[in-house]
């Protein structure tokens, strides 16, 4: 009954076996390897972007600060959710890789942006000639951290507000697949057709066991991109390993199958909370991640049952959870925890 | 007859093994895995250095830069070798993570430095107060970029010249194993009881998939390290995966066996070499890389018989190459090599 | 008629003599004058502080920035208020200067933080571990942007708050003598005695040309200040036009008296302004720095009468100013001013 | 008899008389002035540049840091002579501005790059493709720190070099003026017509109190300049202090005027060095600085006299020392100072 995060869970087996493949023999390093080429061409075709540049790294971190590197100067603005994991997991990461960028938290319900709420954000920013901080780039994650999801429509209405002031936009997309899967949008729909210019794409929290995809929409940043990985040391000696678990990851809908995986387990469990006396819903539950609020003493009994999640305590005396599944959680796992909470 | 780098070999079967082992169920994330203290625990044995902090790294590049970081400020430099890998092949990473430190290239013969030319590169660095930047910290490499290898005592006498100024001192070990394996030297002759603060130990090149541990003798300075590696985007979530390679590798000696491996074939390949007519070694081979200087047409031949290496022409028309050997590399390669260039 | 900021002034007669009095002959370079020695004395006769370190620059921002470089590491927040003017007018130096630390902006009526929301602001800020950055340092203000001035008990009541956390305060002192000169407070008791660790004392906007000086109540860490303000380049070749100045500024309470002139002329300011209809302040006057609030139309009419400040437009048709009075206001152009007002 | 430096030497008369004719009412803040129009018409006047970007910053420092930051990234190397100014004597400004560019010191007689040498370091830097550090910008002295001078087709020889790498080229003119009085030269001449993109124009050493301008012949990089400038904590608010020296220094070609008093009395000098048994000067004496070295004894001989300067032992027991000239020097002082040298 783990429910803490999807980063507990291992690797789907695929990605293993894919590990074990690639390790027969001698191959060229530093991504020569003709896995890259693989990976490439499978990122280029799901998303519809024969040009689109392609870098591995093995963190989100690293995934999202260069990223966010490659994209604004360090006297500019990140503008991002309050609760974006680039503004509270990252330990400043992004201040790092940029040499300074300000992350401007924007606040949003249900770990969402508004269009109207960023157009204010870039109203209140920048507007100080050389004495302020310039507007530099947007940056929005899909799935939120609250575990809603953003249909492509909506990512497009934020990107014409970045538009609108020539910022470009990063998409972080630790759960991208989870959010594919959760509103069936097609990749391309989700990311550059709708004004994303750099995608986090994640593998890690979906049954990799450490990679991440950067999709560069204007393959012209791409070189840029590998300098800056090459000197935060993220550029992989042995890059067969990072380009077997993402090729594996991609052929054949994997990366979907295993997000779908992840999703039907939140609604069954979801589903099952509903019959919760006294528990509410902090977010609408939406992709594999989600907030339920119960009465005091829910969370002790289920930990004693054996579940595993993060819970704390609310101002009102409840309490307050977050319940990850991933693509290794079962109904088995979902049923023993709904019964361990009616107790 | 694969010689170009022992980052082109795979993970040795152990290694492998390891990974699908860690690979069952959910596991804490961020290096709070049982794994991670079976780690830490064999790095300290093997050491005899009970105290030290262990912090795990998925490549060389990152172990240094993070190393040479926690050690000195910006404002100082670092004194390595001129032929250094952080010198370099880092694109610059020791900048980046110690925010501007400066490197100070040191000349000396075989890859190695000599103590006095250590003492004169200090005498003329930092001598111009606030004007000049200060003297920082010394980086060693064992085994060096020219596959030579330093002795404890050799260690001790550089060592003893950083100590004159107070400097502390880094060690990287990307072929740690390599060198103790050369010398029968115990790792704590060769790292702390030498002088050595902060040792980056390599696992990469000798059978791993991607992981360094960074052994901090000086367990005040990990917390540091760990704030730096996570800004850095080096804290893996799946951690699980770096631990349970390293433990692996250390488990029953498997480091010392890969190397001890590594080493004898290039003691094999260079006692054939000298066979082979107008053939010079530039330098001492002690440990699993050597860099033979023969007549204009030999690596061609060598290439058409299907040898992999890096080669380049020589000012007096002769070629030289780097040929580098690994856990990986047999007895059969080396001798098929051998027979091509004897042509 | 000028009320747009106290930088469009000059330098009070005494400063300009100072430069010429300095002048004369040879002078060693770099801080090595015989004034420096001067301003220090002077600086710690004045905060009754025998030991304190005195470093000077030549603007406001290289003061802080600098400050907070030496108080906080990369990985960690500065607290200060969302207005501050290290947050909204330095173009991101606070960020430059500390190789990327995140100013967290807190809230507070009139320009001053109250404690709660301080101690609030730590409540959420570093609790993630390694995750999150790490809590650096408070950053006040007096004057503070809002023309309003904490009296020396509170400011002990945040640096109080800081405490408790391990965390040392900077108080950006840009208008310092006009705090002092509002409150009748003795310097130590506004700074050190009140736990401030480090202030940047403030001569620009107050008669001199372009001075300030950093006193570092704790000496040990001036050494990496001189450090930091060289590889900033704010270390004055011609050192001593720097201190003449500010010993100028010092001897015999020429800081406090020009302070006073800029506050009387504000006094006198705020009480004319009780008379023009439907004029109200946005804080309260205290220093020498207001914020009327008026009918439409006040504005234009004044500026046609040839006053200078800055104005906008508020969202129920009014309009908001800020006028800022000097050493160099003078009753006569206070008069000029209230008589266009009353038009 | 100050021959330690020119920035010992104070404000010539024009500069002092500069500043008190600025010192009169308001003035707009941060460059608004008319002062700084009439300056930059000047600069752009007397480099025939009519599209010529200028900033003013207060120190040289400043100038060639920002200067680099502008032309070349973090992960590039700035080629300069290994005795430079930005690699000796600003305490890692360049690495700090840059975020971590790396300096590469290239060795040449008597202060001065030969074409060839400057070929040769590009030629070993930059070619391992992403792995190291990429060619960047080259910055050149002149007046060097030896004291010799360049000619406009000796620069124009060395920007050939770097635009056949399509590298920018910097110019440290800390001491401009004295290279162009020695030369004769044109100043568009010794800049953009030889291929030199940005120009550090210092005033500071020449009479001025602390100004340097710098001249950006391409005006598209001037608002990142500027921008930078902010966030570095160098503009100045009373900025018109800046750009009442500056233009002062240029009416009337004050500065010419100033920098021919200090080579004269440099010549003056060195011509009377000449009779002194045993000396001889280590560079040619072009400017007005110069490297005698003379007999044990020597230098205690002129000291006792009152002679300043800096001097130091050589390893054959003689003694080397640098003088240098100003504008403020006598025929008066450099008499004495020969008589004392005669003893």
């Amino acid at each position: 009954m783990q429910f803490a995060s999807d980063n507990t869970s291992g690797m789907a087996p695929e990605i293993l076996a894919a590990l074990a493949a690639a390790n027969g023999g001698h191959a060229p390093s530093y991504g020569a390897e003709d896995g890259m080429l693989r990976t490439t061409a499978l990122l280029r075709e799901i998303f519809e972007a024969p040009e689109a540049a392609v870098c591995l790294v093995a963190t989100g971190t690293a995934a999202n600060a260069l990223s966010l590197a490659v994209l604004c100067p360090p006297w500019s603005t990140v503008f991002c959710h309050e609760h974006a994991h680039v503004a509270e997991d990252e330990c400043g990461a992004p201040e790092f890789y940029t040499h300074g960028a300000r992350l401007v938290p924007v606040m949003g319900a249900h770990g969402k942006i508004a269009p109207a709420d960023l157009a204010a954000a870039f109203a209140t920013t920048g507007a100080g000639g050389v004495h302020g901080m310039q507007r530099g780039a947007v940056s929005l994650s899909n799935v939120t951290e609250a575990g809603t999801v953003y249909t492509p429509t909506e990512i497009a209405a934020l990107t014409a507000v970045a538009r609108s002031f020539e910022l470009p936009v990063h998409l972080d997309g630790a759960r991208f697949a989870n959010a594919i899967a959760a509103t069936g949008a097609s990749a391309a729909d989700m990311t550059w057709r709708a004004g994303v210019d750099v995608l986090s794409f994640g593998g890690t929290k979906n049954g990799c066991m450490g990679v991440e995809a950067v999709v560069i929409f204007d393959p012209a940043k791409a070189w840029e991109f590998e300098l800056r990985r090459k000197r935060g040391g993220h550029l992989f000696s042995k890059h067969r390993f990072l380009s077997a678990q993402m090729a594996a990851y991609l052929e054949g809908g994997l990366w979907l199958r295993l997000a779908g995986v992840a999703n039907a387990m939140a609604g069954r469990l979801a589903a099952g909370l509903t019959a919760v006396p006294g528990l509410t819903q902090k977010h609408p539950v939406q992709a594999n991640m989600m907030f339920p609020e119960w009465p005091a003493g829910t969370a002790a009994r289920a930990q004693a049952a054996g579940a595993r999640f993060y819970g704390w305590g609310l101002p009102d005396g409840r309490e307050g959870a977050r319940l990850v599944t991933s693509w290794s959680t079962t109904a088995g796992d979902v049923d023993a925890f709904l019964s361990a909470l009616a107790g």
